[in-house]
């Protein structure tokens, strides 16, 4: 079978499941990810054997350590994911809710009903753990799927595959309803990303090369995550305790993540006083600073800042410090060269605080807190399929709700228009 | 300047002007829109003189009846119009909210605050109405926009746009938060739908050939209305005078307009009984019946129907029948050739109106009740910038609440992720 043939199958295979899983209960989903995680429990052992064949075949290819690092599935990593699993099966059931239902001077009642999206492709690289992640929280609500990982990880995630239609079998939900592609052809890409009739929106999870490249040539919506350019700002009302702590929690806690904050801004006024306390705490935890002129003459160990380390995403242990005139050119420099993700000022000051959280244009926005909240977990989702910078639909953590969207419902008792 | 050029200073201007409108104030919101009313009631005559250039070099290069009607402004159209930007002015402002506030274990409070998309991108036929009507809500959500009209209602639309500046800045808000593009270029609609940095959000309005168009070739997330393949389905349950009324109000009020009955479903059960008033009653309207073989034993007046029929949107006198098994079927047909606009089932069972509800996949799903109330100001919108097709961000009617979106804002103490 071609793979336009194989991926138009896969597709229309996926919408057929999708009207199944919609009008699916939640004992039904709930059953058929608890199945899933017995399953995986039980099978531990073959998907770590499975794992090791993408291994080492990744090995024998020279696939760099931090991506192999990645591929690996640990039997603690088989634990994690079936606990994961079956978290999702213990959140709330997001389809079928119905709001603001109400009398309009027609008759009629208005109102609005939660429902799947329909079909959910999920583009990703190769981690096993986001098969099994993606699969449930799609299931949970209600959508079908169709899953593209990283071909490395081909064995693994077929292995998966399995447990997740056994899952489904037993709760009496399509096969369909999960789809792992089971080709390495990166043609199946390209299919996937334009097949309008049958896949309704496109997660992309991974590095930004890859989702630059999906966003130029996708003809379906897509719930993109481009970068996490986070600033944490000092505004010149800030706690020195709360902005030392914060800073260090937002820079250092984690370099590699994507709600890590990489740029400082502090406010003129009381850069002298805040800047050498919070040097020393960077400078001792090896963390390079990029810094302004102005910070260069408060902060010895501070190298000159490029114009583009302003706009960097460094996922390392460096920052960039910009002192600025005060809130306005905080707002206006995150604006300019954020990437809109998460943004948090740092201010005893009610309507700078407010100032802030209404005008900066991000998915995230804090007052005296660490941009590592942003995070669907932290933030009460239980789970988070993605995090949004796109600002239709969804922004910031996708969790179930940002897999359905709401249709209007109306009841009547024969009305019609006047 | 050349075209990329031009288009290239709209889309910067008009994102600085998102950053000054997310942040004004109800008052000056409504100040500058009851400023453009009263602006347009004034200049009526010029109005009309300007619209009546655009007619007379219609009507000269043969554009044709249908099209010379819908850009005629009349003086009660722009009465109308003025009217128009008032009601938006007394809607209620949907920035700024928060919701669903509320602690996490770590101590943060984490809620959603509803803010402008920031720049949307209108692009209209020639309607000169269509300026005035989108400016206006555009505005009051707080986003700048740019405005693509046809190019035969080139001076009208001009006339519009220094009626809106002069509003604008009556209430100190920038002039380029209302830009009206000023060049009758055709590559002006190829920069406007790609310049992903300075365009949020695309709302084409037009006929479904503009829209697929703009659909192939948009680089910017689109709110499109493709087309409206409405159905009314009868229920083995239905009562009779209901159906009938619905069926007559769904096809024959309006013809020409998207919420319009393009197909009717009758089950099997009952068709012999419904089916001869409702098609003496379309008859006596003059409205064409196609249907299956089924439906032409019991219609005499009936013609076969084709496949293409039942996905037709017929925007005529015309009406797709078909006889169904019952629910599953009338659901099935409808997900299959429906176009996922506004669907109604008329049925005394309360079951299957829950089914109904729930299965089918449509921007607008109803109980007993006409397909023509889908609109936003039948559902108390109090105004719309279009009818969505699509499943992501809003579906249906889209109003203010539809020129937004929700970021996470989160209000802390101090806190640091653990």
């Amino acid at each position: 079978m071609d793979i336009a043939h194989y991926m138009q199958t896969v597709g229309h295979n996926a919408r057929h499941a999708s009207r199944a899983m919609a009008r699916a209960d939640s004992n039904a989903k709930n059953s058929a990810l608890r199945a899933i995680a017995a399953a995986i429990r039980r099978d531990a052992d073959g998907l770590v054997a499975a794992n090791q064949r993408d291994l080492n075949a990744a090995r024998a290819a020279g696939l760099e350590a931090a991506l192999l690092d990645r591929l690996t599935l640990t039997p603690k990593g088989v634990a994690a994911m079936a606990e994961g699993v079956e978290q999702v099966a213990s959140l709330p059931d997001p389809v079928g809710e119905i709001s603001d239902l109400k009398f309009r001077p027609s008759g009629i009642q208005v109102g609005r009903m939660r429902v799947p999206l329909g079909v959910i492709g999920i583009i990703y690289e190769a981690r096993p753990n986001v098969t099994a992640d993606a699969a449930a929280l799609c299931l949970k609500s209600g959508n079908a799927s169709i899953l593209r990982g990283g071909s490395e990880a081909l064995h693994c995630n077929q292995a998966i595959a399995a447990l997740v239609h056994e899952g489904l079998a037993c709760a009496g939900l399509p096969a369909d309803a999960v789809q792992v592609i089971g080709t390495t052809d990166r043609a199946a890409v390209g299919h996937l990303i334009t097949m309008r009739d049958n896949v309704d929106v496109i997660v992309p999870r991974g590095g930004k090369g890859l989702i630059a490249r999906l966003l130029a040539e996708s003809r379906v919506p897509m719930i993109q995550h481009l970068d996490g350019n986070c600033h944490v700002y000092l505004d010149d009302t800030a706690d020195p305790d709360k902005a030392s702590r914060i800073v260090e929690n937002a820079k250092t806690q984690r370099y590699g993540t994507c709600n890590t904050a990489e740029s400082l801004l502090v406010a003129r006024a009381v850069a002298a006083n805040l800047l050498p306390p919070i040097a020393a705490m960077l400078s001792g935890k090896g963390v390079e600073m990029r810094g302004c002129p102005e910070t260069l003459s408060i902060i010895a160990q501070a190298r000159p800042a490029s114009e583009e380390d302003y706009a960097m995403e460094f996922l390392a242990p460096v920052i960039s410090i910009k002192i600025v005139d005060g809130i306005n050119e905080a707002i206006e420099h995150i604006n300019r060269y954020g990437s809109h993700h998460t943004d948090a000022i740092v201010t005893e000051n009610h309507a700078a605080a407010m100032r802030f959280l209404r005008e900066v244009d991000s998915a995230s926005v804090m007052i005296n807190a660490s941009t590592r909240f942003a995070d669907g977990f932290e933030y009460g989702l239980g789970a988070e399929i993605g995090i949004s910078t796109d600002k239709i639909h969804a922004r910031g953590p996708v969790g179930l709700e940002g897999l359905t969207s709401q249709k209007w419902v109306v009841f009547g008792n024969g009305e019609v228009r006047a």
